[in-house]
């Protein structure tokens, strides 16, 4: 370990929080101090193992908590304690409404990775688990910048891109991207299992999420029940569009719909590969949660952050924000960083 | 060309047609004779082109009709007028109770085989699509063994794996593991794009099929709609039972449900994942239908058949059947053929 390796602590080591620990030392030579409440759990993944939270956050300059969703509330209120007063210190949690209303503690800031794995536990987690995948943060406008950057370069430093979002329209999204997606997987094997049958690879990548982990996802759909709810609706209705269709044997307007969803499928597709990336640099004020701001303004517009640096200017009155952005998105991040700055 | 090569015609060269051509090409030997609207269409993936229908099927001992699922009733009208007495006629339509009720052509059963691709069109054709893949045939029980057998011999020589079903029947399933699942992608994606919104490798899974060909699957819908239809009301009833379980916010509820989908989708796994095959044998009465029979009887209970040979007997009156199937199926095999010996 060199004397200026970063000192992490992962709280809860499972398959998320031992991939943290795991690309921590692999890709930012980090020293990374786990504790989990499962004996033998951090020693898999981390440099060090701690007896306790307290003992693994005491010289933290970044903690990152991986406890399951329900626990990790809890888990905050234990680690604000005993953390450096200088620290950063974010979760890993899939919704983030009551987390973050949870703490008014300014060193947190919420998080929530946008990977996972069919199995579960550090016997699985890999240092490569986050390569080229969205990591969301959810700073406020109490959240300084200095702390932003510090966890938006640890993410990317592991291999994700942080995108900044509000707590509410994170829940909206995972509940249309992922817990509904869940949701319908199971109903799916259900109708197909009622009689024995036998389904084509596209059935098998549609549910493959079926039945994931029973006690992280019930609580994963409680803990974002209000937004799952909307979309269940949301889509119950649109099912009821589509049946009028099928029902009036509507050749047209189903191909329409195809091409819509066609169309939509080919954007996403866009936004989900890599791609060429450049620097954006504006010189901003130095007032608080400008950084925050500017972020969720670049979050806002589906623009991810692939890397981000702030210098404050000698007298401290501003500072200079570098962020690195996709190509295609260089001169959008510039007219929003303009917006900010103008306040 | 070997003179003992069999001889295949291929109606409708695209995506499955051509892949049909391909595999029967390098898989067993044949000379395929291929026809397509598309001019050229036919020489990419065929031993040879035919300049109508007609001149196809004349010399074929089996007929493979790929056209678009709408077009297909009309291509069996024209391919009974001009193929062989002792001829065996297919089809792959996906929907298949209109096409199976649209001939009384002895030479005609039809067929489904579960393969596909994102790509559609003759240059994406290739030999081992099917390769592992269940098949469905339609066999009624005015269909002779010998055509069966041909048919049954002909999908295992190309790779798939042949199981007999009911056109009813066929179209209840296939709505649920394919029609379904290709309405609920379009409708996850819908929601995903209504703003920018990043999304994990599930999403992408669960949505691969979205915008599929619009006027391929707008055939589908229309060609299935009874059962397409009675799926969506299977789905909005549990989609109202599952709101009722988060809105309650039952995670005791909630685990008990995705633990039972994580059930259902293990017993699905198991029924895809590559298997041991072994032989039953049965001696059956020569009455009319009695393989067709046995065949719907196996796959009524999700047996697949991995081959089938029919031996009559010297005088006739009885034949030996043997069947290849998985070899956790044996017992069962043998039970549900016994019934149908038994009559």
């Amino acid at each position: 370990m060199a004397a200026s390796a970063p000192r992490v602590a992962v709280i809860g080591v499972g398959l998320i929080g031992g991939s943290v620990a795991l690309a921590a030392r692999a890709r930012i030579e980090a020293h990374v101090v786990g504790w989990d409440p499962l004996e033998g759990a951090a020693a898999v993944a981390c440099t060090q193992s701690a007896g306790s939270i307290a003992e693994a956050v005491a010289d933290a300059e970044l903690v990152v908590i991986a406890s399951p969703l329900d626990a990790i509330a809890g888990v905050i209120a234990e680690v604000v304690r005993y953390a450096p007063e200088h620290a950063v210190i974010t979760d890993v949690g899939s919704a983030k409404q009551a987390i973050v209303a949870s703490t008014d503690d300014v060193r947190f800031i919420g998080g929530h990775p946008l990977a996972g794995a069919e199995d579960s536990g550090v016997a699985h987690a890999r240092e490569d688990l986050f390569a080229g995948a969205t990591w969301y943060l959810t700073p406020t406008t109490g959240t300084e910048g200095v702390r932003l950057e510090r966890l938006t370069r640890f993410i990317t430093g592991i291999g994700a891109r942080p995108q900044a979002i509000e707590p509410e329209k994170h829940d909206r999204l995972t509940a249309a991207v992922s817990h509904l997606p869940h949701v319908l997987a199971n109903l799916l094997v259900e109708g197909a299992m009622a009689e024995p049958a036998s389904a084509g690879p596209s059935f098998r990548d549609a549910t493959r999420v079926a039945g994931a982990n029973p006690s992280l996802w019930s609580a994963i759909y409680v803990a974002n029940s209000d937004a799952l709810i909307d979309e269940i609706d949301r889509i119950v209705a649109r099912l009821g569009e589509v049946r009028g269709l099928v029902a009036a044997e509507d050749r047209a307007g189903l191909a329409d719909w195809q091409q819509q969803a066609a169309a939509s499928r080919a954007r996403l597709d866009e936004a989900l590969t890599g791609e060429e990336i450049e620097e954006v640099r504006v010189t901003v004020p130095n007032r608080p949660g400008v950084l925050a701001e500017l972020a969720l303004k670049l979050g806002g517009a589906g623009i991810n952050i692939h890397d981000l640096s702030l210098a404050p200017s000698l007298d401290r009155s501003k500072g200079e924000v570098a962020v690195w952005v996709a190509t295609g998105h260089v001169k959008k991040a510039r007219r929003l960083m303009a917006e900010v700055v103008a306040g």
